[in-house]
């Protein structure tokens, strides 16, 4: 029996994409996704698909992973790489203080992908959306050079809804769980070493729970110091950072010693959540730490005046930091 | 005065993406964008944007162009390149009789891309939403080897929503506007003629329409017969098309003669909508189509059977077409 399996297994990991064509791969995919969320009422593999929404505000976004920008081969499993793309999309849809409802994704893939790989990727996103109570209800497929991903993910906000703006001098910055560890996994798969990409963190009950009590909110995608300064200029305001107050994470720490905390500030693609909170709000904050599942760490303040961010080292004096985030053409 | 425009003019030609960088040409085209739907509680800008549904049903669905696949540089124009992005994923909201209410737009882009040309895209594709009551409320800008634009459209469906299964045996067929004008222009183009992809034709309004009274509706991208095809594996039916009675577009019909038929049947990226209508529906039907803004006709009939498309020649008689529609690995 294990043989008979084996051949087949080896079988199906031969089959390519461009064997199997496009709408072969779909109407395969369509048979095994699951479709227990009763407020579908059309799911994938229609012209669209259509939900019933409650009367819930909707929070729409929509981001992208690219093999050779956003990852490479051999960095990150297929499975994986489905997780990665709705946890990206849920950290935006958490940042406003949003639950994610239903996902579609465009899959961009070469001919020669073996179909094994892209049905991973897609297990990998529908597992990962499930978890969250959302639902893939659709999606696209077209050849292209490279493996890409793009999402768009639709949530509700079942309670307040924080953006940018909002963030006033006197506040203090907190961020959720730890900073560095994806951008220390990039340097060492760059250099070479053996890696992967972590997971980004799974955010949503926290981004409700900071929702309740924050100014103003942020997820650290392009690197915390880049991403206050986004949550500076639209609140338009100032901050510092205290760099020796930053929750470094222990792979980054490993690797980087005595300069760990400069480096996890302006390190990208954590998608931890950055809050701006009154001081009127604080005891409120400190109940809603005690169960929010994941550490939530004072880095900083919010100071009036032009909207940058000072990054302040041991004694408070000025610290220096590499060039601050990323920026896809720079 | 003009000279000083001419130079400026110039200027922003040259400015290409790698220069301005991702946050700036971001930052410069929020300036721009309108906002006057008041339905839009949170626009672009933040992590995710936030919008006030009605509590209609919600129709979700995502299309892709990518450059090399979809269109090549000088097939389109960049204005009309948006305007296209956005009227393919109408097409698909129109299709289960919905109306678009807010767009999502993932840009892939080369970093010597021009400032300028990207701007007219957006501008394109913001105009047309605004034209079908939609609004453009965010996106994403990544780097990658060639231009690609993913939409992500979110709808409402203010009546009946149609899918494409529940055609029955009896209904007749009927296809909206004419068919094979994208395909004589892809012809044209590939062959290293002068010409303009066309403008998939605006269908909400006959969607809304239609779906009050079909059984089945589709639109027509992969091509007449393959998604007649589409429309029979989802209901359970057959279907017979009469190759005589296609509205073939006048430029199909001028490059083609004899044979253009034929090639209209299969040929892709028409847009236009098929419906499968109920004898009794027939009255409702000849009402609707007075109104119905463009033109309306009967092509064939939904038959038992397996899920098989026959294209019928003069007399009835079997017809053969090429290998029909589109696989993106085929």
């Amino acid at each position: 029996v294990s043989d008979t399996r084996d051949r087949r297994a080896s079988r199906k990991r031969r089959v390519r994409l461009g064997t199997l064509g496009e709408h072969g791969w779909i109407g395969r995919l369509l048979d095994r996704l699951p479709s227990a969320d009763r407020r579908v009422v059309v799911g994938p593999g229609d012209d669209a698909a259509v939900v019933r929404a409650s009367r819930r505000p909707l929070v729409l976004t929509t981001d992208t992973l690219r093999e050779g920008v956003h990852f490479r081969q051999g960095w990150i499993r297929p499975a994986a790489l489905g997780r990665r793309a709705f946890l990206v999309n849920a950290s935006d849809v958490a940042a406003m203080g949003g639950t994610p409802a239903w996902a579609l994704v465009a899959v961009e893939a070469p001919a020669r992908t073996p179909v094994a790989t892209l049905d991973r990727v897609v297990a990998g996103f529908a597992a990962e959306a499930r978890r969250a109570g959302a639902t893939l209800v659709g999606g696209n497929l077209v050849a292209g050079p490279a493996l890409a991903l793009t999402v768009a993910l639709v949530g509700e906000a079942p309670g307040r809804v924080v953006t940018r703006a909002g963030a006033r001098a006197g506040d203090t910055l907190w961020v959720t769980g730890a900073l560095g560890a994806a951008g220390t996994a990039v340097a060492r798969l760059r250099a070479g070493r053996r890696d992967r990409l972590p997971l980004p963190p799974r955010r949503t009950a926290a981004g409700v729970a900071l929702a309740a009590v924050a100014h103003a909110m942020i997820d650290v995608s392009d690197g915390l110091v880049q991403d206050v300064g986004h949550l500076c200029r639209a609140s338009g305001v100032g901050a510092e950072l205290a760099l020796d107050r930053l929750p470094v994470a222990a792979s980054c720490r490993r690797m980087l010693g005595a300069r760990a905390a400069a480096f996890a500030a302006v390190a990208g693609e954590d998608y931890e959540l950055v809050i701006a909170v009154p001081a009127r709000a604080l005891g409120r904050l400190a109940r809603i730490r005690r169960r929010l599942g994941c550490r939530l760490t004072e880095v900083g303040r919010v100071v009036a005046g032009r909207p940058a961010v000072r990054v302040l080292g041991p004694g408070g004096r000025h610290a220096r930091v590499a060039h601050p985030g990323f920026d896809h053409f720079r």
